[in-house]
């Protein structure tokens, strides 16, 4: 049997491989990808912006789903022909971060997919921790969102959402999306800021408040819409320093932000309202088994209509050109990669 | 009988004032006011640099301790005689942060002593439940140290300071001493950086480990210290861009941060960090109650040795003098005006 991987070699560059799989090692499972969405950050790789952890060609990817094909030795629990997805990080089990119970923010994390060969191909190996169950009744286009809603179920974690809560999400991307979803599921009322409108139409068939920050004074709207006592919780998902400044604005008293948008440089931040208003803002990064398993739940409830999220579905030989469409600005909510 | 007052008049100008105190109003007591400590805000307001809040000519002063002097109609359970200090905060009790219970950083709080006239008079009226009752054996002087104190136990309270924690804290001013003194009194194992080599003098008599952030590479001493993991708790007490940049640097995985300095720019701040450690940053304000109570309890148990922070007592008519002093950058900690 011959398959095809999409190895990226730094510099920008993707290069198809046709190889043979291996046999799973011990401990390992192959998988036969089925599906695979790419994300913001694997969009970051593809452009060159990440080489300094891209460092050996390989193919990337990590929101995926597939069917087990192959057991390693001393693999039990898991049968072939079993649906799967990966939950992609592999730590250390021995630095502080794992010994105080963070494993997920592991100081040696092996994020899979990036930091190690992940799923654009179609058979792949992993160490059998790694995975996750996948109902039968879950369709394997779908379960390739557990990965961005187990992102999203983490988020809000952090951000301590209850119900009645005043939720402004700043970003209307995919995890935007999905945090406006979990919340509201979780009793929350969201409004989510987002420029571009096209993502806000999206948001709207989705049951979704949204405004335009660009037409309407974001901080202004918030305190109408709180009867002058401001969200709550805010999630800076833009990755914008308009929305650094929006996520401190926004908040009531007390409020609760969580920066989730990766910022690769310190941005101007509003000590004075961190203080005035005694805010309590948290990163949030990945997420932990729980919130994999409660994402897997939120999918196969039907509570993340995952499928309307999806824009595009291509081959996985056309990953480049599709990558590129991506990155272009094309009205684009979520693209997959068929390795079928 | 004719007492004193210091009125602030804007521009940074100080003026004494001879009046007849009258009598308390309803629900109000006078109190003879024995000491008053001066603290970084009032040295701001002296300098002018506050006066859009500072709006009339009054006096300023919110770190006092004093004795009842007479009570107004209304009053019960207090006594002429009794020993108090004042808790400065009047509250709306209408708009939502109160509604919420965080009554402490009410939308519309008048922090006497800034908002409304404060205690560098001999004789002033507060409403009666400002009042916090001074312990008789608990000295006046040691006692006008009840309000910073209870700053540094609600900022502690803000950071979840645990017994075994590490924590850090950025700037010795009397605020970063007291906060020192209480996360040790804990249980946590604290580590001051502070450049002035005074005020590590000082934190040095104190029992308080320091280091000179000038001389030593701040995060690789804290790594260091802790054996790799950072610290649980870090505490910006420096009011600099410096101290903000090492609040992130210093904290571990899941480590919380304070900001307690006042920073009325924004700041460059380590957006990155806080997602990658997946940091909790806190804004701390002001105390309530229990903090204030706490606050007597700790310096009437000697934990917090007070007087050894005096370094200087002057009188209420040469108050000009020493808050020029005290603003020209002398060795000093603590500057405390008697009025009696």
């Amino acid at each position: 049997m011959t398959s095809l991987a999409i190895d990226y070699h730094g510099g920008g560059t993707l290069i198809p491989r046709s190889y043979e799989p291996v046999e799973p090692g011990p401990g390992e499972v192959r998988i036969a990808v089925a599906y695979t969405g790419i994300c913001g950050t694997d969009l970051k790789i593809a452009h060159g912006a990440m080489d300094q952890r891209v460092s050996s060609p390989w193919p990337i990817g990590h929101e995926m789903s597939g069917t087990i094909d192959s057991l390693g030795a001393g693999v039990e629990g898991w049968q072939v022909g079993d649906k799967v997805t990966v939950m992609p990080l592999n730590w250390c089990d021995s630095c502080p971060a794992c010994a105080a119970g963070h494993q997920h923010v592991c100081h040696n994390l092996d994020f899979v997919g990036i930091d190690s060969p992940g799923s654009l191909q179609q058979h792949w190996s992993v160490p059998v921790r790694l995975l996750v169950r996948v109902p039968d009744d879950l369709p394997l286009l779908t379960a390739a969102f557990a990965e961005p809603t187990a992102v999203a179920v983490h988020d809000v974690r952090r951000g301590q959402v209850v119900p009645s809560d005043h939720v402004v999400v700043i970003g209307g991307g995919p995890i935007g999306l999905l945090i406006s979803l979990v919340a509201n599921h979780l009793g929350a009322d969201v409004l989510l800021s987002e420029v571009s409108a096209f993502r806000r139409k999206v948001a709207d068939q989705l049951g979704i408040q949204t405004v335009d920050p660009a037409a309407y004074d974001l901080p202004a709207t918030v305190t109408g819409w709180t009867a002058g006592k401001g969200a709550d919780v805010a999630f800076e998902v833009s990755g914008s320093r308009a929305g650094v400044t929006a996520l401190t604005d926004v908040l009531s008293v007390r409020g609760r932000g969580v920066v989730v948008a990766i910022h690769t440089e310190p941005a101007p931040f509003d000590l004075m309202a961190m203080f005035w208003k005694e805010l309590d803002v948290s990163g949030a990064r990945v997420y932990q088994r729980r919130d994999f398993d409660e994402a897997i739940g939120l999918l196969t409830a039907g509570v993340i209509p995952a499928d309307s999220l999806v824009t595009d579905v291509v081959a996985l030989a056309e990953t480049e050109k599709a990558i590129e469409r991506l990155g272009s600005g094309e009205d684009i909510v979520k693209l997959i990669i068929d390795s079928q």
